[in-house]
């Protein structure tokens, strides 16, 4: 039965991989004799939590994580140089699917996070229009909406491999990373409602923070896309995500969907400010930088198992990660267990959808020896993700943004994953 | 100007509602000249939340939301009979888009949350089946997994309308009812380990809570669809919903995505438990009663407007609401702003998933008049969501559960929403 089993499920899987089939802690401890804990004990004798009854309902009325999973949190990257400015990760290696969950969206911050009363809060639009309005945050909720699932990253997530593995795990190599369900009003249906002037030919997007965040946008570019956001995965954005209001420019780096969102100005060319002069821009080996690079490129990344992670048998592993364009869906996911020398297809295992992060899964046979395990994304345009080192010779090392080198994980003999 | 957006904006939108278009409140407010909190201050002033530092980064490191939205909880439906028995509504009305968060994800327990020890859970698979398997968590998480976008309703929601308008908001109404991204493993890659013996036609599946809550279920119309479960829009699944490990039958009625799961037992015939004999069955008028009744029928909603929120100004609303069925993905919704006289197509707002709740959204303008609201969902098969009057002619008012009719509020002319 087990050979008939397994060829059933093998043959069930996508990509051929006729050598990787399921073998369960369970079954294969069963198999060694190993498996204790498992098997001497009466398992359908009723455990404690059965035999009594559980915590009653709506405790707390607004739900929490199960104590069991206090680990998995956000955790902050580098101290502040000032009061509320850094920024604090994703935990990837224990999240799953696409989306992530409210409480665990990244946090970057600039002048920390305001308390902003949603009755107090207006939102300008102004510059460039035949007529300015101002909007109360229900003006904007009175405006027909729409809801989508798009991927967030900071320009500067990965930033800490420009030079070579940092020894990091993957919450703080890639943790700059969420995706959510969006709800809010498109921006053409808002500014449409002042009239565009045709001389308008970018947006400067202010936030209501401490810091008053500004970014100038190709209007072109975003006007169909971009969204006036209230809702994130079905509740309001929390605060440390912009609440009551924040811009959405699906695939574009973090800084540019601005938070608690005040302004919105059209102007004819872009406004130079902090964050598009002396900050996020790209220098390269010349002395020149890249400036105004907004797209998120192709990017992939394995996240179980990853760093701190300890694989505990050999056999069967399902090598899962994250895959997202900021120029539309995923088309393909590779995987390598040998450093790139060998590559083959990984399953799409959710929703593939445009701007979104992408789940995959590909199987692996551990057989004990040394791995060096990577994931490559192919988006709907051609592009590729490229190795380190293209990356790194055409970019230089001190970009500090937008790095989207294939990433390197390596398993030891002793089942240990490390960022080596 | 003004005309000119707005017929840019009315060409913008679905369905040729050639009368609905967007008249926000800060701009009616204008118009008619009452806009003060809008127009008399200055509006770029820079609030008090701009002009300091806000709060540091993960402050808590598992975030939380706005206190200003500490409104939108959980609320219990009945005192429970005995301890930890009961349910507990999602907040509709104040919900957008399609995912529900999991912090708001309805509950129904039939003794309590049990607070199982992932580490000392097992699910045992026995039965008809050549071998018998014990699985620990982490064995399950090894297998290959997917996610999908499933909805889940209590067959017991919008019980409290079979006999008329009860009176009750939304929240209460229909708010047990949810909709998550869930990860788990394919219940036929599970049984598939253990071999299913021909003569297996149903499946037992017990939780691990104080009820050992047990449904028989129809293996093959289940088999590839089914999910064991082990997180929920990303993390983990929460303790309320069946941490570590639950069922997900997609479209079935909500008890029979067993949480807490612990055993799975092949069988040739329904086990005739008590959730299917005393209860989940529908009482017919000829005393007759429906029993495996699975699949949960197309059914819609208007969210909001509804009771509890009040219409300040006449003009444009976008009527926003959910549909969903448990037999495919929703083809269409209509809605009628005239107790069902009249009916004009509803936009669909986001992704249309297969088994999943779906935004829509029509445009109305309110006249200042008595109004009914009605949505009325098509799902893919072809099914059209019945009229209350048809429902209770084909049923009677004591089946209790699967109620699916069309949902009427009655706006007043003072703009109160009302289940009346």
């Amino acid at each position: 039965m087990r050979r008939r089993a397994l060829k059933r499920l093998a043959g069930g899987l996508a990509g051929g991989v006729a050598a990787a089939v399921p073998v369960p802690r369970a079954w294969a401890a069963t198999e060694a004799g190993s498996g204790a804990a498992a098997t001497s004990q009466r398992p359908l004798a009723p455990a404690g939590w059965t035999l009594e009854p559980g915590a009653p309902l709506v405790a707390p009325p607004y739900g929490q994580p199960a104590s069991f999973e206090h680990d998995v949190i956000r955790r902050v990257a580098r101290a502040p140089a000032m009061p509320g400015s850094g920024s604090a990760m994703t935990p990837l290696a224990d999240l799953y699917g696409g989306i992530t969950p409210n409480g665990l969206v990244y946090e970057r911050h600039h002048a920390g996070v305001p308390a902003i009363d949603p009755d107090q809060h207006r939102l300008v639009v102004h510059g460039l229009v035949r007529e300015p309005r101002i909007y109360t945050v229900d003006d904007v909720m009175r405006f027909p909406s729409e809801s989508h699932i798009y991927f967030l990253e900071c320009s500067g997530n990965t930033g800490s491999e420009w030079k070579g593995p940092s020894g990091l795990p993957v919450q703080f190599t890639h943790g700059l990373l969420s995706c959510c369900e969006w709800t809010g009003v498109r921006l053409s249906t808002l500014l449409d409602e002042s009239g565009i002037s045709p001389s308008a030919k970018w947006l400067l997007a202010e936030g209501a923070d401490g810091a008053a965040l500004t970014r100038s946008l190709p209007l072109e570019r975003i006007l169909e896309r971009a969204l006036i956001v209230y809702a994130q995965n079905g509740e309001r954005l929390r605060p440390e995500n912009g609440y009551p209001l924040r811009l959405i420019v699906p695939g574009f780096e973090g800084n540019t969907n601005i938070k608690w969102l005040r302004r919105l100005k059209l102007i004819t060319a872009p406004e130079m400010t902090r964050e598009e002069t002396s900050k996020y821009t790209g220098l390269l080996p010349d002395g020149l930088a890249r400036q105004f690079v907004f797209e998120m490129d192709a990017k992939s990344v394995i996240t179980r198992p990853s760093p701190g992670h300890k694989l505990t048998a050999h056999g069967y592993y399902a090598i899962s990660g994250l895959a997202w364009s900021g120029r539309g869906r995923i088309r393909t996911v590779d995987v390598s267990s040998d450093g790139g020398k060998t590559w083959r297809p990984a399953r799409l295992v959710g929703a593939v959808h445009d701007r979104a992060l992408t789940r995959f899964e590909a199987d692996w046979q551990w057989d004990g020896g040394p791995a060096q395990l990577q994931s490559r994304a192919t988006d709907e345009t051609g592009y590729v993700q490229p190795t380190h080192d293209a990356l790194v010779a055409a970019r230089g090392v001190n970009s500090q943004y937008h790095y989207n080198g294939i990433q390197n994980w390596r398993v030891d003999a002793n089942g240990e994953v490390r960022n080596a």
